[in-house]
């Protein structure tokens, strides 16, 4: 089986990526571009920068302190090889096998024979082998060479990347194991790494060290930081803590580690504290995006409900992670809540990276932006991680890597099987072509213009011998869907809904979502938005862009009319808004509320937030302000 | 004359610090807490920390690149200084007097021949001199020399310590004067001092030297960072600049000179374009405490309109050097609106820092505090610069010597003098000894119990010869204040009030300000306070602290009724409030608005915002939301 997690038992069983092929449609587009351009894109600008150069040299003894790239480049390298490790399965491209053996080849050199891989620290005048554990980020970047190896291991079998990794997890069980040095990463990721690696190749100890770290996390064994040791969640052991807090990709990396511990183990406190952590971070720490992440200070999570729209970070990778973590706690309880927040995580977060050639990304991905974003050069390094416009590449450039390995293995997270038949949980066009555990194959092809339209339709491909359960996953905004199968219709309430029998060839069963645009209020803590509303369609959170008013200017004092419904429009939807007359005083905080002139009220027009600034540098809102003035004439 | 600014010309004359003397109250309590505790304190911590043996190890030739303390911890013991020649001259103590003489000997050791004198750089392993202009900060430490030289100078006239200074900047301006390094320093500040400097021995080329610094800054000399050019004010130059913007300190100290080289020079378009920057700035990137700076990830300015209550910065430094701009700007002009904000910005946020007995300070001064500060520890030195709770000492401690030296000078910025006579801007218990620029002698004692007690009783001291006028400043909030003189009361609009007449001793005007609690209103364009409203009473804006709430978990989800006005009470008012049950949902963006349960009305003690945490750790917030829903009994 080939998926990129692989729990030994759970509620829900993913189906193997050879299982299900995307044909087309949002994702399969984006598939397609990132085979096609974005692999590249990574590779090239590796090269350039040296961060490729960099294992040559530590090959050649020719390295030292003046290495390019920050300590985590060797990860970028890792992560690239993981996305053509699921690119060369899925497509066969012969591209991406050959990059897979030449940057395999490259890494290999640089391994010491001690199993140790790193080119920052341990060679020539750097400095010596984990003596950073903080801010090194030495067992991070051995975490995705594990994950890669994973990827490899799995669509392909063992090979020199396999070997490697294997080399370099035996050093640090060796190096870190019992009676080894006490100490964890700064940057969790070693025990995702050591956990599926260890599934991967049915090497219990790789799993047993992944929960050593986990459990020695959380008793400042790190040092203090200005940041505070919640930064690396290092504060509180994982099985106390409450919620996600800190730098939200090392937050989130660490939970998805500790849910795979907490599988292979049986370890159901381990588990319910991750499920915790999911409920109140969800609750009350997540944008409407699916984006976590609310401080560019520490790329990290704020307090509860501290969710400002134009300072949100909401990096780009940890949306990935957030697919990572959601999509372990489903496969272990098969609760929908999960692949809920996937879809909704990565419509608007995953999607919103890359620009539509897959050469730019976002990193950070705020909801409001206040000025439009510099255009950056294709040809330069974006020194910054601010959002505004897509980058070709960064100073810190972990998300373009991110954003390929979970497209180039995006059809992983569509669909699981039971013990009763198979379950959709996205919905895209694709072909399923799997077995139930029993053996039986089920053969299901979708099609659908989703997210354009709300109609999925289900097509039985082969005779089942015997009754089998399809079950469709209803989203939790999808209230008034419809199921139609052997031509009758009838409700399907959010959470799932379930077809059994002895399918035909040709069976058609049909799941209409009600895709009319709609409001969704925020809860009146989260002080930021407090007084707006905002837009969704379907999945798809909608945003304004100032391009599409009369004047850009008017996005600083518009407001819309919440009493009318918002409209449906090809590509968006329209509300209805004004622009308040706020010329303003000197002083912004005076004695009587603002008594603003508005303007007339016209169309607003909205647009999926995944593809703003994609037409050029514009500002931006998400959540609109809500007008408390009657509006003149009701329903106009 | 003593005072920090003295322009050789402008619309107001300050007083000399000799010339006003605090006795007691608000403003005289806090003088004599720094006096007696907070120099000491600082220069113990300075002690400890072996920031001032840095000049010891200097001199003594046993420095290195691992001196303790940040590339400016030398301006540290400046600013220090400055406050012991304010304090020194203020009250006479020897022992201020003696710590002068104690630190001046330790800083002139470390002097070069050549004048250079700097601990971090050019000794020993150390790297070379301005070998980091971005972030070394020499100059920087130079300009703060220069300051508290010219402390020393206006108020005891040459000693070593102003030797050692103009030792430093003749250097300085043979470094980077014409034909010297075309460069600046990343953080401005040896402009305000070589202004200052220049102005107190009357070397007109210092002057020159801080207009060419000037002038130099804007076009990328400096090197970009990840958070931009915009950081150190490089990217625009301050002719052309439309706002202040990046790092509020650094762009603060940088207005400042501008202002006294504008002055200086007659470049009325260089005093336009601070004035014009002061205008945006403070309609569209100011707290309602005078706070200036909405991030913490640079310490900067964010874009218009960019506010957020909880995490704004707004630190204690960019007060202070708030009150350094808009002092200059009123002497240059005469505007009353710089005295408006002065008002606001010492008690808002100066006052906010220290704690009562002067051993701790705020850093950051948010203006909502959604989780209760961690007491710190009084001796341990905080690596952080949240908000929440006072420190006694910062890894990074640039407040609490800024806030020693503002107290100590605090009496300069209460009075002016003009052609026609007295103005008074701040309002406090004191005693005006001065002359009228033809000689008279002005003598008035001001009594009052500010901002307490909204009265203000002005007796003229000793007999007039001949008319003057005595001018008092109506604040922008106070509509409806009256002025009392000779048995008649008169309205005293906001701005000006005077009246002009032959004094004779024992005349009393009395300016009596509405102190009644009011409602102010955030500019609807300030997304993060929308639906809010703020509570102020005379100068200080009120807070709300959990611990006064009958549940402190209320903070989070009261309202209050914005049709009933507040009400006085003994320090402080009460609002209208009540608590939602917000228990929510798993996800916090609903179809629906919240449809919360209110609990019942009650009142809701608000108290001055500078005194919070004060009682010990809480959560807080100074915006309040506003209800919405119909109150059920009005003015209940």
């Amino acid at each position: 089986m080939t998926s990129p997690v692989l729990p030994s038992h759970g509620r829900a069983r993913p189906l193997g990526l050879a299982q299900v092929t995307l044909t087309g449609g949002f994702w399969g587009d984006r598939q397609a571009v990132n085979a096609t351009a974005t692999l590249a894109h990574c590779e090239a600008w590796m090269e350039r920068l040296g961060w490729l150069a960099n294992f040559d040299r530590v090959a050649d003894g020719t390295t030292g302190p003046d290495r390019p790239g920050w300590s985590f480049s060797d990860s970028e390298v890792y992560k690239l090889l993981e996305a053509l490790a699921w690119e060369s399965a899925r497509s066969g491209d012969p591209g991406a096998e050959a990059a897979i053996k030449r940057l395999t080849a490259r890494v290999a050199r640089a391994q010491d024979p001690d199993g140790y891989l790193n080119t920052c620290f341990g060679h020539g005048d750097q400095p010596p082998r984990y003596s950073d554990l903080e801010m090194g980020h030495e067992l991070y970047n051995t975490g995705h060479l594990l994950q890669a190896a994973v990827a490899r291991l799995r669509t392909h079998g063992e090979d020199d990347l396999v070997r490697v990794a294997r080399r370099a997890a035996d050093h640090v069980c060796r190096a870190f194991g019992p009676g080894g040095v006490d100490g964890i990463c700064g940057h969790p990721e070693i025990e995702v790494g050591l956990a599926e690696f260890g599934r991967a190749l049915g090497e219990e100890r790789y799993v047993e060290q992944a929960r050593l770290f986990l459990d020695r996390r959380g008793h400042g064994r790190l040092r203090d930081i200005p940041l505070g040791r919640a930064y690396f969640q290092d504060d509180v052991p994982i099985r106390q803590a409450d919620v996600w807090r800190g730098h939200a990709v090392r937050a989130l990396y660490l939970a998805a580690a500790a849910v795979d511990v907490a599988v292979e183990r049986g370890d159901d406190e381990l588990l319910r504290a991750v499920e915790r952590q999911w409920e109140r971070s969800v609750a009350r720490r997540t944008y409407i995006t699916g984006g976590m992440g609310s401080r560019h200070q520490d790329e990290g999570f704020g307090e509860d409900w501290e969710l400002p729209p134009d300072r949100a970070y909401c990096e780009t990778c940890a949306g990935v992670a957030s697919v990572m973590v959601s999509w372990r706690l489903h496969l272990a309880t098969g609760d929908v809540r999960y692949t809920d927040l996937i879809e909704r995580t990565l419509y608007n977060v995953i999607a919103a990276s890359p620009s539509a050639d897959g050469r730019a990304f976002f990193y950070a991905n705020p909801l409001h932006q206040r000025v439009p974003g510099r255009p950056a050069d294709p040809d330069e390094v974006s020194p910054r991680a601010e959002g505004g416009a897509r980058a070709a590449w960064f100073d810190v450039s972990c998300c373009p890597t991110n954003v390929a390995r979970t497209l180039a293995s995006l059809h992983a997270y569509l669909a699981t099987s039971d013990d009763e038949g198979l379950r959709i949980h996205q919905y895209a066009p694709c072909r399923i072509r799997a077995e139930l555990p029993d053996g039986r194959p089920v053969s299901v092809d979708v099609e659908t213009a989703y997210p354009d339209s709300g109609t999925v339709r289900v097509r039985i491909a082969a005779d089942a011998g015997a009754p089998w359960t399809l079950t469709l996953r209803v989203p939790a905004w999808a209230a008034g869907a419809t199921l139609t199968e052997g031509g009758r219709t009838r409700p399907a309430e959010p959470g799932l809904v379930s077809v059994r029998r002895a399918f035909r060839a040709g069976d058609e069963i049909v799941l209409d979502l009600p895709m009319e645009p709609r409001f969704s209020w925020p809860d009146p803590r989260i002080d930021a938005v407090r007084g707006c509303v905002a837009v969704e369609r379907g999945p798809e959170v909608l945003c304004l862009e100032s391009r599409d008013l009369p004047d850009p200017g008017g996005l600083d004092s518009l407001v819309v009319d919440p009493r009318a419904v918002p409209r449906a429009v090809p590509g968006g939807a329209v509300v209805r808004g004004r622009v308040l007359d706020l010329a303003g005083g000197a002083w912004p905080y005076p004695p009587d509320p603002a008594g603003a002139a508005p303007g007339e009220w016209f169309d607003v027009r909205l647009a999926p937030y995944h593809g703003w600034a994609r037409r050029g540098p514009s500002s931006m809102r998400l959540f609109l302000p809500v007008s408390s003035a009657q509006p003149p004439t009701q329903g106009e």
